[in-house]
């Protein structure tokens, strides 16, 4: 009866176990696959925020930065990332390393931090310096950095710092890496024009529109997964995220519709998107500390900044970033990294609302911040630098006015529409 | 030996419980995921069934929806529906109530209900106007009717009515408060000429199409997470009510689909798309309770009525309901509401088809749906009289014929596309 | 207490197995939603890659093939299927068989083979022949031939032939008779001139790029959810699957790109689409069985063979396969099963690479492979030749010329958009 006993209630307690580490298979294998659909929301919101005659090379540049990643990130990305051998910067545990829904998961995170800059480059850039610059992006620049952090005795994570899903890790570095690129590539043709700031209106809101709704739901996965376990206090904690993340993205929304509207007259469609976004990447970090009115506030802040950021770029800066993917992701992924000190954490005293906030822990996510926005440019600058003098960046003029669908890929993207109507 | 077992073997069982509501909070989760991509779903159909020159207005409305109703129903309207205190026919609990997997689920369905008045109102209505509107009815309208019967212990609970995941509660509600929105907000400039119904098709089929797919999918999530839990009968249950789901849109597609084909000669799209969105509707309240068999007759009537509902509205009643939406949701809705009276529910001898069904079901399936028809009219003719005499309701004719993208938001959806082809 | 505990202990074990049940039931459930999802991709992907005139014709299909198939699948599918009575040729149980997540995950799969039919054959078939050949696909020649593996003791199962997810049984026989469908439906009027091949470009790039990230995305439900389970060994299993799909996938889009860009001079948008879905039909039935490494190759390899397959069957077979359906399902399907035998399976020595594979497990597959091949030729001949006597197959020239969207449905797919613009 006593061995009877002996063995079989262990036996029990490790089936628990068992089936909660299950549970988290299952929500992050999902969770990666909503993170997956996130490329398709890209996809969508550059190719419909630019003109028609590039739609299918901003098609094809986010084909490339799934597929790319997927492999590179497999091949070496993965293991420069959560890889053993370590000395607090930099990670390895061999090729091929990482396996079933961590490995799914993680590379999504790789392909959407090359993503990013596609969008800000559009328009100009040549198809073939793109490729090898998603690809040293997603198997290079991207890992390193991210395992500062999340590799788990990285120095950010000495540090203190806090980035639960990627404010930061994936979408500063991305976002900054396209400040770079676009600052480097040049503005499009006709986009300055004797120091004045031309509109180059996107060809179709109405994808745009689905490209964001796309992207918010993949944003679900994005935060949520990034629990990376479901049962007890993670399944509430993973909830919890999800619920924050919905209010952060629905009060950037409408910070940037009012923001615009009380600006400019109207409330304007391309910049609600982009404020919808920019509340998403300012959540990105603090989702799993924020209270849903700390998320709230965070959201609306990054939905406003977004609006100031893009005309500043544009109009001080005179750099020409199609879709203001360096304001949604590097500016508002700043701003959702600092917030944490501001409002993000228990404990400490200091400047807090909602949650508590305050000095050592803002000084550690500003250091964070700042790391991975100059690794981002100083990396990316490297890159572009190497790809300029031998493959050189942009296509010829002509080829840009003529389109780079036509130029690069010998296709239009709505072929014979006219005949129709 | 005692006292271990009378330790060990509660905890195993809380266990069981414990993982069950894991489960559970999983699924509803990622029902409300799904249920939040409704919202693009709505979106695509309203603005793909109506004109291009109004299709931003639509997406910023729809972005409106979410936004407003994912932080006014955290405000009030959680507390408004499922708050303790309670006469029956209200409640509340105070404000910021809910919380994780819960309130995310329940806010998405607020959102629907929203969006549902967008439609029918598409190419005249101000977005100023619109922007309050959606802020009554997150707030306000919905929950404090959903509460008579999903709060648990509601005047509507108490009389025995069905409605499982809201043929009624959602879909009745924002269906006759569209009803009500088209009739005030008067028809679109050109739409009724000399008496005659003029026809004003929609400029994209394809969105439109994505657009139901998207909902159809979404539905699953709806209907299925109503289930509100996961884990043994509840598992067999939720995936019963995905099945007879997936079963009644394909019947209200057909029976769309075919009554065209034999009234008008053709097999018609924009009558097939809403078909398939009645025959969701017509088993939305009969989804926990239908045989496979009689979900899929509730939607092939469902489909069929559609057909005809919209043709009355239009031409009887010469209410200009843009998209169809009062039919869709509200009849379809009313028909789901009341046919689990005829054929939903075992027991009762009655008229029974398939499940049972009878007169003292019927009554309060009668009795339900009528109520959510009657406080949907009048609180929805309250709020539009209100704003009528306040904001005003209708852009001017000049702006209407321009299009509301303009007018209200400085902004075209397709730039530039002609250029290009 | 010794009868307390022979009570409680083995109630603890069965607790164990039936959360993991439940588990399984869910992982089955949302895997059926996103191949329910596939539906959109397939119309998106069919519509874009063809002409605008014919869109709506497309979405009517696509919209038909669900809806028929759910309703079809369950009448007498299920049962030819998975029916108990049985020969290992023919199985049966009687109508109306299946219920819940199993019905509704492989009620997707009918779906699925029909619709791939549907894009092959664009631009020139009657709808009504269409109706009929949609119900007798998803009802009779899918489910039979499925039975002889999936059933458990058909004959294929006997001879150890491996298809996990359906390479052969739902995209070998959906492409097959697509190829048959498109030959005896003949080409689009003007494809064809003085034995020259016309181009003719599809009209939404974009739309078709949707399409194939929807589809990649519910290829992991596809494909995964085939594990029928989750929880222990089969969650390990199901991750690994999806990993792998996904691999496959880039690997396809990348051999796809790379082979155009190099025969062609541009990377090509169309066939990098065809590539990637190429890639997906490559792995789904190794996806239990390939190895990352090997899952990589066979999609490589399948991205490669659909360029020059489609090239092949307009230019040397003279069939005008609309959207390379074909070549994508049909070929690259044979080729994914017999790649198991290349390197799919443990065991044997031969010919391995990655994993083993060898002549025994080789020639199983080619068998079952031609098994499909032939079913699914043989029977959509007679299906097309009885229809071709009685119906008809295709419209009338000046029908196809105006347009299917006008001609079969009245209706425009984009109306008034020149209006606007």
């Amino acid at each position: 009866m006593i061995n009877y006993l002996s063995i079989n209630l262990p036996l029990i307690i490790q089936d628990t176990a068992a089936i909660e580490g299950d549970m988290g298979m299952l929500w992050m294998l999902l969770s990666g696959i909503l993170v997956f659909f996130m490329q398709a929301g890209f996809t969508l919101v550059e190719a419909g925020m630019t003109q028609s005659k590039n739609a299918v090379n901003i098609a094809m540049k986010n084909l490339l930065d799934i597929s790319v990643g997927s492999i590179t990130y497999w091949l070496v990305g993965y293991s420069l990332m959560y890889g053993d051998t370590s000395n607090g910067w930099f990670f390895w545990s061999g090729l091929f390393q990482g396996e079933g829904a961590d490995l799914f998961f993680q590379t999504m995170f790789a392909a959407t931090a090359a993503t990013i800059v596609s969008g800000a480059i559009a328009g100009r850039t040549k198809f073939e310096t793109y490729v090898v610059f998603t690809l040293i992006m997603t198997a290079i620049i991207y890992p390193i950095s991210g395992g500062w952090q999340w590799q788990g005795s990285g120095w950010l994570t000495e540090l203190g710092f806090i980035d639960f899903a990627g404010s930061s890790i994936v979408h500063g570095v991305g976002g900054f890496a396209a400040l770079v690129a676009a600052y480097m590539v040049g503005p499009r043709t006709g986009k300055f024009v004797d120091g004045k700031v031309m509109p180059i209106a996107g060809h179709n809101q109405i994808l745009a529109t689905l490209g964001v709704f796309i992207l918010w739901l993949g944003w679900f996965g994005f935060n949520g997964g990034s629990q990376l376990a479901w049962g007890g206090d993670d399944a509430v904690g993973a909830s919890t995220v999800v619920l924050v993340t919905n209010l952060a993205a629905a009060a950037g929304a409408l910070g940037a519709l009012f923001t615009t509207w009380i600006y400019f007259g109207k409330p304007n469609i391309a910049h609600t998107l982009n404020g919808a976004l920019a509340g998403l990447v300012s959540i990105t970090a603090g989702c799993g500390n924020m209270t849903p009115g700390g998320a709230l506030i965070a959201g609306l802040v990054g939905g406003i900044i977004v609006v100031f950021s893009i005309e500043l770029i544009e109009k001080k800066l005179k750099i020409d970033d199609a879709i203001g993917a360096v304001s949604v992701h590097g500016v508002a992924g700043f701003w959702g990294t600092i917030v944490i000190g501001l409002w993000g954490v228990d404990g400490d005293a200091g400047i807090g609302l909602f949650n508590g906030g305050g000095g050592a822990q803002f000084v550690s996510q500003l250091i964070g911040a700042l790391a991975y926005m100059v690794w981002a440019i100083v990396t990316s600058f490297i890159v572009f630098s190497i790809l300029k003098l031998t493959m050189g960046l942009r296509v010829s003029e002509k080829e840009e006015l003529e389109g780079l669908d036509l130029s690069e890929h010998g296709a239009i993207a709505y072929a014979g529409k006219r005949k129709r109507e």
